[in-house]
Formats: C-alpha cells, structure tokens, sequence
C-alpha cells in the first residue's frame, strides 16, 4: 500500500517547473567539484519529526493528519517503516536516522521494548536491503521518559544510568545489525534546572564513563561506528553541558575522548548558543571534529527549538562552504532534522518541505562550489593575512625564531609605522550577494 | 592634597546607619569561616574604571567630573596616582589592577609610551611601598588603538603581532617591578566581524603563540604570575574566540596550557554568553582553573556590557559559594570591573558605589558560610546522589566494575521498577530566600 | 476524600519554622498599610497549571504524580475540583482561575462539551458556596485545539470565529453563573507564523468584532465582568498581536475598548517581550488599565515561558509597589500562573511551591509597604524633579504658558549655565537592599 | 576641490562588472511598476554616519581615515558639506538627513552653536540650489551632551527642557529655509535607567507637550513637515520610551498627535526589539503612519545597534514589498541610518558601501515589484481567507449581523464539522527563494 498515492518519485525539473512535487534545484547526479551532489549531501530523512511528530506544542494538541496510524501501537509502527521507506524511496534519499523509541513503542517493561525493537529493527533491515537506503546514525531516547529526568549519564540515580546503558547497549546492536555509520548523543537532559542541587563534576564523570562504556562495547562488538555527541545550550533543560561545540571539545579532551568521538552540529543549536551555524562548523572543522550535521533553522527572534526546514540560501552556502572545506562530510550525512510547521499537517507536506530543504542545500552546494572554484575566499585570505608569509618579520615569528624580546625590539624600530589595510567589507558582503543570488 | 577632602576613610557603620560614606556591611577584620573578611574577599579596584572611564557612550560625550585633570597628559597620569591610592586607602581596599594606557599616556611613539610606563609605575611603586596596597594584577591594552583592528595576538598583521608583544613584555616587566600577582589576557579584538575573511586557526595558534612566549619570559626574567584568560563572548568584536569558561578551557588544553594558565571570570561576560556566574564559576572550578574574578552585574534586558557596580545579593551569594568552595580566590581576588552610571557623575559616586559593591559582597560571603555552616547545600547534595554510595549497583559503577552488558542485565531486572524523587526545588529556593533575606 | 491527607490548614509560623507546610511570611489577617494582607494581595490558584499541568515538556512525557486521575474523564474531572477546592482552602486562598477546557472534557462534540461544561460548573458552584471562595476570573481556551491553529478571533476559517464565539458565549454564561470578578483573553494564537500569508488588520478586526461582541452580550445577560487582556510577545505564536502592555493599549484605544478592557499581566511574559514586571504595571498603571496579575517568573536566560513560582524577592517587591501605587488590584488579584518544575512531580510540591510563592508575595507586600511609609522612592522622585515645582521656569512650562520661542529666548539667557545633579544611582540600589534583605 | 578623485559619478554597469566604483542592480531611471527606481526609493545619505562617524566604539579609538579635517572645527564643517555634496552627487542620491550637531560645531555657547548652525545651513542652501539635492529630513541631536543626561523632552530639569525647545524651534527654522520635506525624533534619553527615580507619567506627559510646541511653531511660520518619531527600545537608555512602532502608536493616540505625527523606522531598532522589520513596517502602514525608514541592518547574535549597510536581499524584499503596498514611502526615502564597519576604515568605503547598500535595495524592489506583478502574495491570501468572503457566515460576521449567541447556535450545528487547510509554508517559501535568488 502507498502512503502518498498521489506523489510519483520526485524528478529534477528546474527552477520554472509548476509542479510542486518536483525538484527545482536538487539533481542527484548532476556533478559539482569532481562529485555528484548527492555523494556531497548525503541526504537523510529523520524518523522523529517525519513519522513521529504530531504538530503538537507546549500549548496545543496534535494537528498532523497521519494515515499510518493503526489499531495497535505495534501496527502503527509497522505502518510507519513503509511509509517512512516510500518517503525516502520518492525523495530520492539514501540516508535515516532515528531514536530507539521513534520506531519501536515502549510496551510494559523494559524486555517488551527490546523485542519491539528487535522486530521492527529486522523489518527496517528488510527494506534497507530492497532498497540500498543506509542507516546514517541512531541513538538512544534518553530524555523523553521521566526516568530521564535528571539525566541518563548524569542522572542522580544508578538505577537510571543502568537503564540508560541497557539503551546505547540496544543501540549499538542494533546498529552493528543495519550497519550504522555513525552513533549520536545527545544530551537533552544531561544537564541542569539549577546549580543548587548539581555536583556537575560528578555528572559529567558519568557521562563520560557510559561514553566509555560504549566505546568498549563497540570494540567488543566489533562494530565501531562513529561517535558523535550533539551539542545544545538549552532546552529542555535549563542549561546543558555539551552546551555548543568548543564546550564540548573541552569535554572531549578533558576525558580523552578524542580518538571515538566527534561533533553533530545542528543550526538551530548553534544560534541558540548564541553563534552561527558556520561557527560552530568551523569550530569543530579546526579541532578535526566535523562529524555530521543537523540540517534545519532557527527563528532568531525566538528563544527555542523551532528546528524549521532550511530556506535560507545565505546561511546553507555559508555551511556547505565549511563543510567542502573539512574534505566532505562523510561518514557522516545532512539529516533534517526538521519538523512542518504546525499549520503544515497535511501528509503531502512531508515530502514538499524535504524538496524545500534539499533544494536549498542543492542551491548552497552550487554556490559553496563556485566561491572555491573562482578562490573568492581563499583570495580574500591569501591577501588579508599575506604579510604573515611575505614579509621577514611574519615569516621569522611563525618559524618560531622570535620572542618577546626580539619582537620588542623589532617594535620599537618599526612600530610606530604600522599601517593597516581596509577590509572592504561591505564590498565583500556585495559581490557575495551576488554569488548567492 | 586630596581629592575627596570631604571623605574620611570609610568605616563599618552597620545597617543601621545614615552615613552615606559608611559600610553598613563589609566589616574588614570580621572573621568569617576562619578568616577576617578582606581575607575571603581580596578586593581589587580597577583603575580603567575608576580613573579613566569618563562616562561617555555610543551615542553620548562624557559626563563625569573629575578634579585629577592637568594641564598635560602626564600631570593628569601623576594626579591619578595620587587620587587612585587615596580611594584605595579610604576604603580600605588592599589591591588593584590596569592595563598599561590607564596610568600611563600613550604619547608619540612606543618609545615615549614605554618611558612614561616606566615614570608611572616608579611612581605607583612608591605609593605601594608607603601604604603596603597591593598589585592583583596587570595587563597590555591590545584592543583599543587602531592598530588592533583586527586583533593583537590574532592580528593579520605580523607588525602588529610585534607591537603586541612589546606591550605584554613591558608588562611583565613593570609585574615584576610591582611584584603582581597575577598578569591578565583579555582578547577583546581576539576575535572576528565576519568568518568570511578570517582564518580563525591561524590566529588562535598566534595567540598560543604569543601566549607561549609570555610565559617564556617570565620564566627568564624570574617572574611568574599567575597567568589569566579573561572569556567574553563578543563586544567589541562580533565574536571573541574565548567566548566562555569552557570554551577557553578548550583553547587551554588543545596548546598545552594548563600548567599556566587559569581564568579570570566576570559576572557581565557571563551572563552576556548566556551563562549564570556561578555556572561559569563552577566550570572553572571543576576544572581547576578558577582564577580570579571581575566584579560587576549586567543588565539581564540588555545586550551589552553595562559593568555596574554588583547590588545583587542573591547572585553574589551563589558566586561566593563557588569562591568558598574552591578554597578562596588567592592569588586571584575581587575585581570591581565596575563604572558608575552615566547619571552617576560626581567624584563621591567613586567612593559610594565602591561601597555598594563591597557591602554587597560582605553580604554574600556571610550568607554563603552560613549555607556552608548549616551544610544547607551539601545536604542536598547527599541526599540527592545518596544512590550512588548506598546502593550495590552504585557502588559498583563507580567503582568501574560495571559494562554495557552487565548494566544492561541489572536494567532487564530493576529497571522497570525505578522510583523517582521529588526535588522540591520551590521548596529549595524558598528557604534558599530564608538565608540571603 | 482527602487528596492532602498529611497537610493540615496551612498556618503562619514565621521564618523559624522547620515545618515545610507553613506560611513563614504570610499571614493572611496581618494588616500592612491599613488593611490585611489577604485583601492587598487577593491570592488566586490557577486551574490549569494546578490541576492539569502534568509535567510533559516538548522533549518529555508527563511526569507527575496526581491522584485524582478517574475511570473516566469526567470522573477525574470530578475529582479535579474536590481536590482543587482541597488546595484553595488549606492555603488559605479564596479565588480562584480556569479555561474551560481544564474544568471539563472536550467531549465528542461541541454540544457535550458545553454540557460537560455546566455539569462541573454546577459542581464548582456548589463548592464556592460552601467554602465562600470566589472566581477572580474565567477563559475560553481557544488555542489548543487544532482548529485554532490560525487563532480564534483572528483565524482565516469563519466556522472557527463562530466556534470561539460559542465558547465566549458559555465563558460569559459561567461567569454570570459563579459569579465572577473578571474576564479573560489571552490570545495565544492571535498572531501569526509569518506575515506573508497573513492580514493583520483583517484579523485584528476580528478580533476586536469578537470582543465587541462579548461587551454587548455581557450588557444583555446583566453581567458586566472586567473584561482582561493579557499580553505575551511569542510561543505559542511566532509574534503574537498583544505583544506587551503598550502594544495592547494601542489596539485597546484603536478599537475605542477602553472602557470596558484592562490588562491581565504577567511576569513571565513581561520578560519575553524585554521589559521588567514593573515597568509593565507601570505601563499600564499611566494608562489606568493595570487590571489584574498573573504571578510567575521565568529564566532570564531562557527564552521560553517557563512559568516558575515566584521566589524573586527583589522583583516581587517592585511589583508590590507598583501595585500598592495603583491604589490595590481589585478587582484584579494575584493569580499564580506558575507550574511546579518538572523535577517536582509529587503531589505536595503543588502545596509547597504556593507556600514559597505566597511568602515570596508577603515578602516585596511589606517591603513595598515600608518604602511607601518610609516615603523612600517618593521623596526621591520630589527631589530628583524638584526643579519643575520650585523654580519659575518650571511652573511656567507645566502652566502651558510657555512655546518655542519663548523656550529658546530662555535657553539663549540660561542654557549655558546648566547645572546637573548625580542620581547615586549605586547608593539608591544599596540602600534599596536594606529594605528588602 | 574633491576628496573623492579616484572615483566618478557611479554608474550602472550590471552584475558581470568588476568595477568596484558601479551600480551592479540600481539603475536610477529604469522603470519598475511604472515609477523609476529612484522615485521608488528615494534614497538619503546620511550626514552623521557619513561624515561624523570616527570608527570608534566602547573598547576603541578612532580608525576611519578622512580628509575633511581641518585647522579649526568650522574649516571641517565646511569641508565637509563640500565632500558630502560630492558623495551625494557621485551616488546619484538626492536626498539626505542630518542632526544640528553633525554638521555644526557646538561652540562655547548657545549663540555659537546657533550661529554656526546658521552659517552651515546656509552653506549646505547653496550646494542643495547648484545640484538639486533636497533635504528628507532634519532633526536636533538631543541626546550627546550632558545636559541630556536625563532626556530632553523628559527631563528631569526644565532649563533643559527650554534648551532642547531652542534646538528644535532652529531645526524647524533651518527646515523651513531648506525645504524640510519630514523633521525627526529619535529619543534616545527619553527613557529611564531605573524606574526606581522615574515619573513615567510626567516625562511622556512633557515629552507631549513639547511636540505639541512644534507643531504649533511649525504651523506659526508656515512650515509643515511631516513630523516623524523614531521608535528603539533601548540604547543608549536602558529602556526608551518609544519602544517600537505599536508602543509609540499608544503614545500618539494617547496624546492626541496622529493628525502630525508618523513612524521613521529603522530595521536594526525592529529586531533590538524582538520583531522583523516587515512586522514594524506592517504595524505603521496599518495605522496608517508609515513615515519614513532607516535603512541599516543589525546583528541578529549582538544585542547591540551595530548599523551595518544592508546586504540581506531577503529582508530588504519584504520591507519593501510593504513600502510598496503602502503606495510607496513618500514624503519620506529610504536614509542609511548605516557605518562602515570599524576595519572599512578607508574614505573609498564610504563609496562602497552606499553603492552596496543601494544595490541592495535595487533587488529588494525589483523582486518585490515581480511578486506584486505575479500576485505572489495576494493570491496566497486571497486563498487563506477566502471562506470570510465566499461562505454565507463570512459574509455575515462581516457584516456586523451576528452576535454571540447566532455564532453559538450556527457552531452547535456546523462547529464539529470543521476542516483546516494546510498552510504549506514550507512550499510557499521555496517558492519564495525562487523570485529572491
């Protein structure tokens, strides 16, 4: 049976087509920089929003019309792998992520959700093999039951850190099974709701201690998949610890963490932590921490997670610039994590607000890829920072040949001379403009 | 001669009282926790602040009347000598901090500039000799001539990087000739306007890089402050590279730093990156890294650095905990990084608004021993991680006994039974309002 | 039955007591300022935070533990106001506030509702009668269901208008009923997800046909409430019409409603939109509109709705004042719109958290008190504007006697000879917390 | 003499040219929507940020290179007219803005400063005869000296109110001699630093009272400017009055000044206070006050007026798509309230980055005009609220002949039967990128 009857694979028809179910910008094939776009993006659909959001919000019911729901929870779910394959089939996209609770129901005890997620985890696998669709990354829902409440890794109670393990145990099973690239956490409430009653110390030991753990079960396993923590600064806790990325690589270093574990950056975290999603990309593109991204927006003027669809051309060409600069993004992928607004609960906007999103990073790509191709950035660094490598005192201080005091005296000879270059860049900020648009 | 003849040193008055130019608060040799007060509390005035600061803003001239004017810049530099220790006397307050253009006029040249550093300071070292006032520490303004533009450590300019590097050796030579105990890194153009033109790696390993060599030449000339990073998110630059706590603890760890740098935290940079102070306070702590603080509040309305005189009770209640808790802020201490509102003109506003922020610190300080003495907080702390010792399988994680696999096995048979405890955290800080009011 | 079987009637035991149910600053029948603090403060238990709030967030199931939950919904419904009027009476608060859709469920259709709707109101009815507890005011909630997903007043679909005006009509029928004080609008769906699909004016000009409407209707059935709006910035909404309190008062004066509308305002939304709670009652205490208070606080660092208790002595003094200054709120009250936090999930925390808000109330009640006796902020405003009453100048411009060109003749005689005075605004806010701590 | 000789009279040249010095989209004569350009946008320089503006901020001294300085301030008052006039004509830009004190030296005394004020102005008469440029607007900087401490039309001291009379009955004089087309307000000192010492009442009242003095003068001598109020909620005060564009539309009803006063908006003062500018223009245009706009950007991560050049196509399409659903923006333009960043230090800058800002608002008319010719908008509405119009109840509600009780009755029948449509926004703004990019 078909979920979207009405919906035919989508097909590349330009920017003049009328159809709506049809791609304007997006050509999977089509080659950019050496590589076809959808080896560059490696698309993935997130179970969670697609099949699982209902359009509720902390003052509203649920709005979304889903035909997949059926007389038993365990019906649903099976409902909800077709559907979910014939999305990712139409849109044309090789890659999934999803939680252990987006695809399986929790049931009465721990056991019944571990055999939900062995049954519904072999039909995925069925489909995957039909259909080449690969598993991007899974994860474990550790925030949503109130067990979590204080944390899974931090939680205040063993008893929870144990059932927080016996998750990731699942996950990493699970994942070994589908062939899982990647494996993320993110730590929704590994956090706070006030410094009152936290020993963060404690709880961050944890936290690194269960991190352990799973790189050991891995290895044990012998499925090592990468490691990737989410970052976000709030929401639903008051603060969290894996706050934004440089948060979290002093986390990753402080435990030395850094040979399993990189970074899945989202936009939306980004700016809630008060940065730009290109920030936050070349943050961890510097510390060789880039895993994989999270591909949506943010209202600025709103103080939460909207996690939009991205329709910004701006800021994606910003992040696929960063991204063709970190040599790709593989093994990890651009995961929507993107949810229909509330008044977008129709089924058929499932698969327009994808096209919305892949068309825009398709859009992104060309331009990230024209800005390398004619060197308007790295001309823009090579002649901005050019003293550094043309004159002998640049030269001598970044061979390690100076100290305070040869500087000093360099200093006192030439330094009153100084003269500084304009950076044009309101200029900059034009020609850019029109590389975008 | 003095420039507040109509103040006589400042005195404990207690609440009572109607004094203006009394603490009602802060009593210098009550012993608190073992210790007089001044002890715990090490207070520090700023003399950017307090002598230079003119009570302009972006859109407004200055406003502030100050009697220390003179008919050239160096009579001006000498009359703030002379007018800062006479502050620091009547108050009672033990130390002090500036960067070099405070006390010393910049003149023509570097040369000039460092000779009349050299005058000035001779100068503040006899007041220091005579009235045994301390230095808390010193630091190079490398943010506000033009030639910083684009940074000092992080300058695209290897000239600049030069200069920078003259003034940070002065520095630590006049820290030595002072005996400070403490030399400071504020990055305020350490940062970008826009990623577009900026290699961002490149300039943070510049500044390791100017970082390394300060630490070098102490070691030569014998010297060894504590060396301090001060994180600020942004203003004036778009984004400052040590944006937060953590985010210079990743800085610190990824060049190698720790042994010899730590932090100087302030209330304002805090809160502007989204944090409380006590959580940027903890972060350091909890990484061994707590330094030295900035005293002052923000505006929580308002998206810059307004620096007021701390009033805050309750917030510098939850700072001094933190401080308590690390074992006291030596050699570091309590920094007014404090200006008076622009409608707060008057040469006495100095003194007065001194004493707001100290007698607001005595306050603190009393109620955060007192939440110590009645171990009000770790209380609540055992009671809420009791799990972690009381129980086997506590024990047992954090003793390292415990796997994926064997947590997974004790979750199949405990984990549907696990029961949550309220925190009644409005019950908490409700009682927490008993000990501060 | 007793949902509260191990707390008594909630007494006043003063700041000593270790009994965590007890008032330790509120006293009902203490009198402060010439009348006891129950009739200044006129507490309010808010329905839906009280009774049906449970604990879910937007990344987490409901946590709470409410015994009250029944066989059916209207069993539970039942139980729901026992267990209410339980609360009401052993805090010792004698009004009370509801949504239609928290007193009674939905239903199948619109016709069991409003049937459901009287049978629970009949109920509630009984109890006011028996307890002498009063309705401060009553609401339709016209924003969860999803056809409200485009607002109520201002929706697109006309069905939806007649729907909210059904709602209305009942709201106002049971306000008559239970006789009650005022009347609310909060319109949490009146604003818009972007403008480019949307008629503001139109919809603005719905929703001020649906409160003529309500006028008139009020006029016919002889029940003439105060009819509230309360302002709130965004969330659920992107931008939500009635922004703030000034914003509301622009459409409350464009419409021609003054006569029959107030604002209803809330901390928590104050601080959403960027303004302190005083300056909201200060807004609209000039605009003779402060109508009634929805106390809560929320995270000044979150930028949600995060509805807390009150605990903020300092803010909830400056409300006070401004409250006090207002000549009382009746026939507003103090309504507490403020959820327990999701960690305090037991049923005693919703009597805890009320003490703590409570006691936080009394608190800024006799702070605010002893400013106004002490005449501490109006013998600062008499001095600070003195020049206005004792000098020609000023009486003459407040005289009306005065133009342009008689102000400029002036200015050319006076202007140069200005003379400022210092605010010490620090000392201000120092003494200011002798008064509160 | 010119201070600009490198450049010529800028021309359009198109997207492919590599000629810094030329319009890539703005072409003064080509007809879009029947009007040329220029009539559409009316562009304005503006003399503070232009001429005035030094490159400094709080933490920096002065970087921006210009040759106009002088011997005396009056020599740089005078270059300056002549190197303004230059830029206003090489840009093709016929209109511009000023302060009093941007373009005459304050003097010693009032009479100077009046004086100089008179000698410039008929300086700048001369230069507006030869070329033809004409004045948008003026206005009296009432917020820079001292003396405006506490606010000018809200002062606390009435010889500052008389001061501030005399600048603005010379603004309106120096309008009238140069044919004023608009006179502006910004009150960037009405507003508070503390409630705690403010009479809100009293300053709004004066505040009134001095408009209303101008409108009387402004009728007196036969001049009548559009007056204009600049609506920002903060900066330099900790909170402004005129908050936005509602707030100051609640002071105009509320003192009567709608029939004199409309709306100048800028669009980095819309988001400073939490809004869009399309959603501050909106607001204008339906009170039927859309005055004028300053046309800037800001930084959505800063809290901060930064005042940069507007680049963002996306936002300059939406603000003037409502400029021309307004019927266009006259008598007022669009004026770069806008700075070179403090690295475009350089004179050519001032070139360049008008010319990217006009460009940029050359697209924003242009795709607006083609979604206005395509209906873009209007059809999306027209669909969404089609039921008012072509559905019995529709028309009927809007026809005023239903009430509560007919909608009650017709929601018993119909209120079960409702169906929502999708918004489809996630499409609809695909869409949109389509007409931007």
């Amino acid at each position: 049976m078909s979920y979207f009857p009405q919906v035919e694979k989508i097909q590349f028809e330009g920017k003049g087509t009328k159809n709506r179910f049809a791609f304007r910008h997006y050509k999977a094939d089509e080659v950019v920089l050496g590589k076809p776009m959808k080896e560059h993006l490696r698309f993935a659909v997130a179970y969670w929003h697609t099949m699982t959001q209902d359009g509720s919000d902390p003052f509203g019911m649920p709005t979304n019309e889903r035909t997949w729901i059926g007389a038993t929870e365990m019906d649903t779910a099976k409902n909800r792998v077709e559907a979910f394959f014939e999305i990712l089939e139409k849109l044309g996209v090789e890659y999934f992520c999803f939680h252990d609770i987006d695809v399986a129901p929790a049931g009465n005890s721990i056991e019944e959700f571990m055999n939900n997620l062995d049954e519904i985890t072999d039909l995925i696998k069925v489909k995957m093999d039909q259909t080449g669709i690969k598993l991007l990354w899974n994860t474990a829902n550790m925030f949503s039951h109130p067990r979590f409440n204080n944390g899974a890794g931090s939680t205040n109670d063993p008893e929870v850190f144990a059932y927080a393990a016996a998750q990731v145990k699942k996950g990493l099973d699970i994942s070994k099974k589908l062939g899982g690239a990647n494996y993320v956490f993110w730590g929704g409430r590994e956090g706070y709701e006030t410094l009152l009653n936290t020993d963060m110390k404690f709880e961050q030991d944890n936290i690194a201690r269960l991190f352990k753990m799973s790189i050991a079960y891995g290895e044990k396993i012998g499925h090592k998949p990468q490691f990737l923590i989410e970052p976000k600064p709030k929401e639903p806790s008051k603060h969290q610890y894996d706050f934004d990325a440089a948060t979290t690589m002093a986390f990753i270093k402080n435990y030395g963490l850094e040979g399993d574990f990189k970074l899945n950056l989202e936009a939306n975290h980004a700016t809630l932590a008060g940065h730009t999603f290109e920030h936050e990309l070349r943050v961890a593109r510097e510390y060789g921490a880039l895993g994989s991204i999270d591909a949506n927006q943010g209202d600025m003027l709103l103080g939460w997670d909207t996690d939009e669809f991205p329709t910004n051309v701006m800021d994606v060409t910003l992040a696929m610039y960063e991204i063709l600069q970190n040599g790709g993004i593989a093994p990890g992928g651009v995961n929507f994590d993107a949810k229909v607004r509330r008044s977008s609960f129709a089924m058929e906007d499932l698969i327009l607000a994808h096209i919305a999103g892949m068309d825009t990073f398709a859009r992104g790509l060309k331009v990230a890829a024209k800005l390398i191709e004619d060197k308007f950035i790295s001309d823009l660094l090579a002649e901005r920072y050019g003293k550094w490598t043309n004159t002998e005192i640049g030269k001598s201080i970044l061979a390690g040949k100076e100290d305070l005091e040869s500087l000093s005296s360099y200093a006192y000879k030439h330094g009153d001379a100084i003269e500084l270059e304009s950076s044009h860049i309101e200029y900059v900020k034009s020609v850019l403009n029109d590389y975008v648009f």
